[in-house]
């Protein structure tokens, strides 16, 4: 596609030769000549000046004296990314139409348009939406219904009666609506299963990463709302309501009843207790550990997770914990021998 | 079904309007007339004068004042409670008999009334137990044993040879008897796989999550032992016993040889090292480390874990290093200033 | 075979009768006559002189009086014990040919005595190398390529373009080239997903643990390289390098562009933020959180990854920290008192 092109259906503003033929996206320091590549953080602005790409993607202000190649300019040139490698991704939607070696119940609903791949079980009453990819190997329990336009990867477990809302991803292995994990402690000590069979609801324009497990609960249902973003190996637990527009990084878990609202951030391997509220805006640091409901807007980090800023002041300081010891002892030390000798000093009869 | 029908089954003594027909459980804020709903947290007393349900499961002890329907008394409402789901919970089974779209080996034993879904493959000389239930995509090797009554939702793995007991669930995706992560380091700094063909053992009524992990070993066996409850996205390694009524929460992970003694509780995230005990009753807090085998009945929290009191008092200082830091800074002072003053004092013929 | 024979091949000195039958790998404590047991740790040195085995795999320099059998004796006992087990393993290998109930596109290729099991479904353009032995539900998107002599388990996801190398053994479960985890923010706080199309390369001799899921990128790679090993439940980000003879145990997580070097060894839950360098032989604690790069064969533990001498010395002190607290209290007090008596010393006038 001419670069002219791109930067017509991109909306930006072009500086330099529009003729390019542009065939690929890639990183300023691995493009060739025929690609568009992009500065999207301050901290490659270095690489600028050497890329070998025939078109950069930059901010509106970046000045042009450093990029030896045309310029795309955008106000958003993360999003511009986002959409340049829409225009030029390869399409690789598998054949519309329902594979002879699915098995479909008798009374589910496919849309139109759909893809149904090989080794696909659809159960009693569910429904799969228009234009739907479904991939080989996925199982979807009775009564289930996914929206149009989802994207199921293989292996995908959606389990009975889960309600799946339009544009959502799953990806691979991901797991939605297994039981919560209940278990009332009976006299003789030993565990009787709570039933899990509510509801679990994911709404449009949702991602769930690889291998990611949503539980659904006894009684109510867990939600994750419009927009949100689950990486993959995340654990969703019965009960839970994840607001919209939530990011959660790859191996988070969150505890049962627990609600995050809108916009919350969590960074890798976060955990978060049962029956709390992370406000929303709130942004956990990678790895840490959410014991009681958070203010809204808050950043925080560490386990129990505080405030970022107090834990980073804490954090820096416990590495010298050995000093700070040794002063404290040397300080003892110290005083022991100011008060022997004030006794002296405040007794000169003695001396 | 009548209220006076599910008091009689339940066990349970009831106090007002028998006749009101049940169609559901739901919580005390969402329960409708029709509904029976429950109270099994003190936390949430103060909904039962609002609640719209039909009947509530509380306490014997509970006083009658406060609620505004019918009650079923119980000395264990959360276990009246699951009994309760179960009672009134939809039957959700599939069909009985092999589909047709399985590969079932020709010397492999199907129990009588088990429920073989499509696209489950089952190897040489596997067997399944009566009434078990097999989801779509499951694969059961060459000589794995699974007991009566199990349920296997949709792709678990049980690997060769891997023996599983009597009415044990696992959740879509867990992998059972994977191998375990062994390796030999050779001259070069190479890695030598030592294969792992040994035992996996998982007794009766244990229940496994989805996309969990249970490796098997090189040499002896990995065993989970009756009645335990596994969460999602746990990692049991190789050669690893789990006792009795051990309760391991979501993304937990148990490095080899390490034993898990009854009654242990883990929160989730937890991490344990190997060639562990982790003693009898053990509870340890969210994200906590196990870094050294443990006393029986303690409770530990933090990495490495340590007592939970010892480190709850500790983290709470934590937070407060740089303050402490800065004291000892102002105590280093005014002790020079001290010392100073002193050498004044002591020595009046400098004055 | 007799254990003359297993000496013969394994090329090690064998001390005592070589004509006993050996049958099996078993634990010292848990061996019975017939079984070949093995000391590859000195902690279970004392288990030596009560062992029942036929013959023990021992060290070169393991005195010979404690051993009550044959000894094979191994300048690398660890080593000899993994090419012992593979001599003495059954093999479980399933048989040669591509299954019936496969759905194996017309323009695949699949490799001379390759093993294609049910419900495996391959992509168009894939190919599969010589021997390599693909477990039923695996499915390999178009183009993949999946190298000689390599073993694919139950439920694995390729995904379309993945190149995999020779001898490569991917666990149950485990996801290769799931989309990475990568949202622009547009104006209005919504997350537009950046296509995630570019290459993921598994180079010759590695293992991938179950249920692991390695992302692809926007741009650029995702590389795992020759000889790794990688456990259950790992979470390999998208454009991460990860170099030679890694070893990551189970639950790991690595962020975003960062790059491991070769001989890295990782212990279990460990997290790794994103554009960082984990410099050659770096070795980290179990659990520790790494938030900047680190130098080249270096010891971390904690959260932020600090030096592992640093670390512990401090830990010890964290839970003392109360105790700390109230010693500054007490210095406080007492340099009160000091400088109240001082102050009198010093104005002899005023007593």
């Amino acid at each position: 596609m001419k670069l002219s092109e791109i930067a017509n259906r991109l909306g930006c503003r072009l500086d330099g030769d529009g003729n390019v033929e542009i065939v690929r996206v890639a990183s300023l320091e691995s493009a060739q000549p025929g690609d568009l590549s992009f500065l999207t953080s301050a901290k490659y602005r270095r690489l600028l000046a050497g890329t070998r790409a025939s078109a950069v993607i930059v901010g509106s202000s970046e000045p042009a004296a450093v990029v030896p190649s045309a310029i795309l300019r955008s106000d958003h040139p993360y999003v511009t990314l986002a959409l340049a490698l829409r225009l030029l991704a390869p399409s690789a939607a598998p054949p519309r139409g329902v594979d002879r070696l699915s098995a479909i119940a008798a009374d589910a609903a496919i849309g139109p348009d759909a893809s149904v791949g090989p080794f696909v079980a659809v159960g009693a009453g569910a429904s799969i939406g228009a234009r739907a990819v479904i991939y080989p190997s996925v199982v979807i329990g009775p009564r289930a219904r996914i929206g149009d336009d989802c994207v199921l990867h293989a292996g995908v477990s959606v389990r009975d009666g889960v309600v799946i809302g339009h544009r959502v991803t799953i990806l691979d292995g991901a797991v939605i609506g297994s039981d919560g994990f209940g278990f009332a402690r009976q006299p003789d000590g030993s565990h009787l299963k709570i039933p899990q069979h509510a509801d679990v609801i994911i709404e449009d324009d949702v991602e769930i990463g690889a291998n990611t497990t949503i539980d659904r609960p006894a009684v109510g249902e867990t939600r994750v709302a419009k927009g949100t973003k689950v990486d993959n190996l995340v654990h969703i637990a019965h009960g839970v309501t994840v607001g919209r527009r939530v990011l959660l990084a790859a191996q988070v878990g969150i505890a049962g009843s627990t609600t995050v609202e809108d916009d919350v951030m969590m960074g890798g391997q976060v955990g978060v207790g049962g029956h709390l509220t992370v406000a929303k805006g709130t942004v956990a640091g990678g790895q840490s550990g959410i014991t009681r409901s958070t203010d809204a807007g808050s950043y925080i980090s560490g386990y129990p997770a505080i405030d970022n800023l107090t834990w980073r002041k804490a954090q820096v300081i416990f590495r010298r914990l050995p000093e700070l010891k040794n002063r404290i002892e040397e300080l003892e030390q110290r005083i022991d021998e100011l008060e022997e000798k004030l006794t002296a000093c405040s007794q000169p009869d003695r001396s």
